[in-house]
């Protein structure tokens, strides 16, 4: 097994990247897994609220990890950087990405800007007019699982959300096989509290949080377009889910637990070839069968845990799937896809 | 308000009580708020592994709240004791209340003993046959919401499950105004730890609760058939569901969210007043309509939380329900039914 | 023990209060247990972010106990008050005492203003002057452990603060009987996230605090000189202590280790009298001897649990002292004051 | 920073290992971490309760990382194995240590059979006596930053207790440098659950557990002669401490918050001068002078974080000190021992 921790044949080329949004969680973890890429050098972290501090001055477990130092961006500090990761709250990175696309970066975006394909549904979700739709239908929506081909030719890769992590992988192929109902799907998932990001709220205080859980934006959040649309695009059909996340009394983590209903005469072994078929080799897919994830497995690694169980009597199949937010569901993801846009080993760094 | 708190007048009455298995959760629970209750002496408490002990050898935060010792149980110690509480593990109180019925005592039992009306389906669900099967016809099931006028008089008041609670008080209304599917019904529950009894057990250990969530038992619990025959005899139509529970990391409290489908026609204003009608005056029902609950807010009291969301475009009716898993879950509905049965004030000592 | 519960004798008498600062977690656990005093009514609960809100929409576990709304305080508005509970943020009670003891009031501030004599130790620790400094000896330092005789009479009682609940009233008793130095004595606490109140802080938010466990205001925290004066008034001479408080990761309860250093020839039997003394009827002091207190004993009760070792060999005596933080340590603690300068019955409404 | 990660050159030699107790916490840690290790092939995993099952049947988390299987232990089954990693309860390497020795294997014990020098000793807090005492004098306290040459070449390493480590590191230089009395040393510690390791207990139950904290084994525990003797011989004077462990509710980690007092006219600089040159250099110890260290930061790495404040008014330095229990704290600075044992760099496979 050796080879998962070090394929140093992979380090044959070596690129420079650079983070805007490093001061927040998602792009924190990536700096932390992109230090320990053998073929990758971070040039520069971004944030413009700690300009100046060391990156260890907010997050000080990487102390002895790394001296950069958080800066506020500008474009020609970025020069030696042949992809950019963008860690930004919404409606940011469709301002800087245009300059970047037209400076020959190549762009990987952890934040919603380009995940959809309408700017009409953008404004609706986002509550904000897209200011460069016109990038929309060029940015390659970098989930491995359903569009590995794709994304090793991207320029601006647009990285999945973290629900739709857990919703889309398991529910493609079953809906790309027809063996689903597509319109109804019900979808209950709960995150951990570093999902909301580093942000001062009494809401997400301790004293709140703990001991408790509670749905939240039930009907309006704008995960629901990110994972319609894309499972519509994949499985050439449309796609509609009923999605309500919860907020859990953990740091990390989602798990989702999905009911959806199988087509007639559809039975435990086609469910159980399909799911067989699209996981077999993906290296970040560890599928349970009827086996039930749970969420501490997959907490700090880049592994999406998936098992089911279907009861036939009440004609339900019910999917449960468990990711690390900030790592499959943000960062870790990204530098997945980073693997894939460079031709590095897709594993590289990510066997944590 | 005060009244809430002290309604001395419904201490007319005095009765004496004990409770069996008091050295579990429930039954400290139950122990805990009938030592507050005015009209209620407490004889004796009953536990095996702890015969001998102070109950506050097992239960330090009821040091000076009482001097009462575990006893092993025998029915001659229950002489006084018009009422006997029994919180036992499944299986125990079917071998115990014949006799008590004989005697002339009042039961309430927190067991799952004498919820089902068909003893096959006990012994599917709870894979023991059942030795008292003549009794379960007789037995109440005994939630106040939907069945206070048979509370009052029955003698063997079988005390609702914790996540039946959370399930059936929001679908009744529901299923008995006809306005949803009967047989499409999924419901996703969240359980504090508590739920699973005081018991060593690796799995239920900090070190591997914390930070952690998982569903079990998924289409075999034995919840499934006391959801599903207590709201088919009360809205008089083959109710179905498919249920899933999930440990969460906290210790108290259930959450549960159900998805259901309203049938043709159905909108917003008919299903707000079939919950408005159904809750109005329910002492121990917090109605929200839209609002979403959270669990913390009824940690520690005998309330259940109810809220929902109606998406039309997607044509679900999403449902929100939280209690005390310990409280109205347990030992606060069994003390509410002790107040029905007894003709005290239904709030009495459960206003916590 | 049914008294413990109902002491409707107490009720001859019926008190109006007020709360300034309700919309905090103190102010808001005095409103909730006030609630359930059979002898007081509550006029007004003002807090100033909040004004118009109904109390159950910051705190929904109050939602059908009162129907109270915050309001902005103004003098003329607890026109029937004859008792003013003051739950402010640190400098503000010293601006409206003057005006309330004016008009007559009786006022427990929960805050800080008034706990020191001296108004430059205030300025010292509190980073401010004190603009009524000549009603800090006129004010009682309210624990009734040590000065019960004192809070009947008094007009301004100053409700301790949290930590040096659990550390003046296990060290008061070794103290005045001059069994240890009083020099040596080194305070190592933990306290649940709720102490640091109800606000928005990234460094309190769950993703932060879960799984952590810190230091902080080591050497110049304002309890440092409360607990001093105290005890050194009480016990008569220079009393002198190292206090490291700790953020838990635990919502509510502090607890304290405490190392002190037993002068020669005293032993075990002379230490287990001075408690014994001491709490010997105290109605809120559960003593456990050399039984260690939990934190979860106490949490959501008026006790405070002590429990002691002493290590000969070593020469040190270690005491273990627990409390709810936000009642014993806060509101419990002012209504036990409040019952005390009433003539109530001092367990009235705080056996919860 | 990249050799941090990646010091391929430390792979010219490599080693085959096995472990013993690999289905307790610290040695499935031990497995996680020397699968990673580029120079290590783990032959053999070694776990009585779960003869013929897959790592991953116990923890999941391994799943894909590793296909080896639990065995019950005989000789020959470690044939190839030069090193054994023996993570048994107390009581057990005694046992098997003795033929390991004949074998000619080199062994590294993680529990606390050869810590101490004194079998008498041993009996008195082991609770059992010491069958192979001859062997307690060949065995090295594996304590890197305190006895690094020794542990190059020695053939039975005793690898450090968790609790010894938060104090044994900090107190170390203070003591030889002779700046604090080495009688009047005050410890308390706070450890998360994992560190009473995976069983199955009440005690430890999550419903317990959270939201609680307590202090146990006050004055008696095993690990009090392991930091006095280490230290004492260390520094070449008697040192003894007051050490008070507590039950933390969170999973990993360890916080030592010690009081200690300085001689007479030591002063800031000379602390600081003491740590700065006992810690420089050294690959695991983040020295943060006096900023106060938090469990978070050193969780799930090999690194201990060390702070200080000195309290001249008071006389009293207090020193904090945090790990990881299950890595720094057990299999960590195991796998650091193995690293010098062998000449590999220290730091591999411990930048995790």
């Amino acid at each position: 097994m050796k080879e998962l921790y070090l394929s140093m044949n992979s380090a044959k080329k070596h690129i420079t990247v650079s983070i805007l949004g490093a001061s927040g969680y998602s792009g924190a973890m990536a700096l932390r897994i992109l230090l320990r890429h053998p073929a990758v050098t971070v040039e520069k972290v971004f944030g413009t609220s700690s300009v100046g501090e060391k990156v260890h001055t907010l997050y000080p477990s990487l102390r002895g990890l790394t001296e950069l130092a958080y800066e506020e961006y500008s474009s020609d500090k970025t020069e030696n950087s042949g992809i950019v990761f963008l860690a930004l709250p919404a409606g940011h990175a469709m301002k800087v990405v245009p300059d970047m696309m037209k400076a020959g970066k190549k762009v990987i975006d952890l934040s919603g800007d380009f995940r959809l394909k309408d700017s009409n549904q953008y404004k609706e979700y986002y509550k904000e007019a897209h200011v460069s739709g016109g990038l929309l239908d060029s940015a390659c929506y970098g989930m491995p699982e359903i569009a590995r081909g794709e994304i090793i030719n991207t320029k601006l890769l647009s990285n999945p959300g973290c629900y739709p992590t857990t919703a889309i992988i398991p529910l493609a192929p079953l809906l790309k096989n027809g063996l689903i109902e597509p319109e109804d799907i019900s979808i209950s998932s709960l995150s951990g509290v570093s999902g909301a990001g580093r942000k001062a709220s009494v809401d997400l205080s301790f004293a709140e949080v703990d001991g408790s859980v509670k749905a939240y934006r039930v009907g309006d959040h704008q995960h629901i377009p990110e994972i319609e649309s894309v499972l519509s695009a994949y499985s050439g059909q449309n796609v509609s889910v009923n999605f309500v996340p919860h907020l859990l009394p953990a740091v990390r983590g989602i798990y989702s637990t999905t009911f959806v209903t199988p087509k007639e005469n559809i039975g435990e072994a086609v469910i159980a070839d399909a799911f067989q078929n699209a996981f077999d080799g993906e290296p970040f897919v560890r599928y349970l069968g009827n086996e039930i994830p749970e969420l501490k497995n997959v907490v700090g690694s880049n592994f999406i845990d998936i098992g089911w169980k279907f009861d036939k009597r009440k004609g339900k199949l019910i999917v449960f799937s468990a990711i690390d937010n900030l790592i499959k569901g943000a960062a870790g993801q990204a530098v997945q896809n980073m693997n894939i846009m460079c031709g590095f080993d897709e594993k590289e760094a990510l066997i944590l």
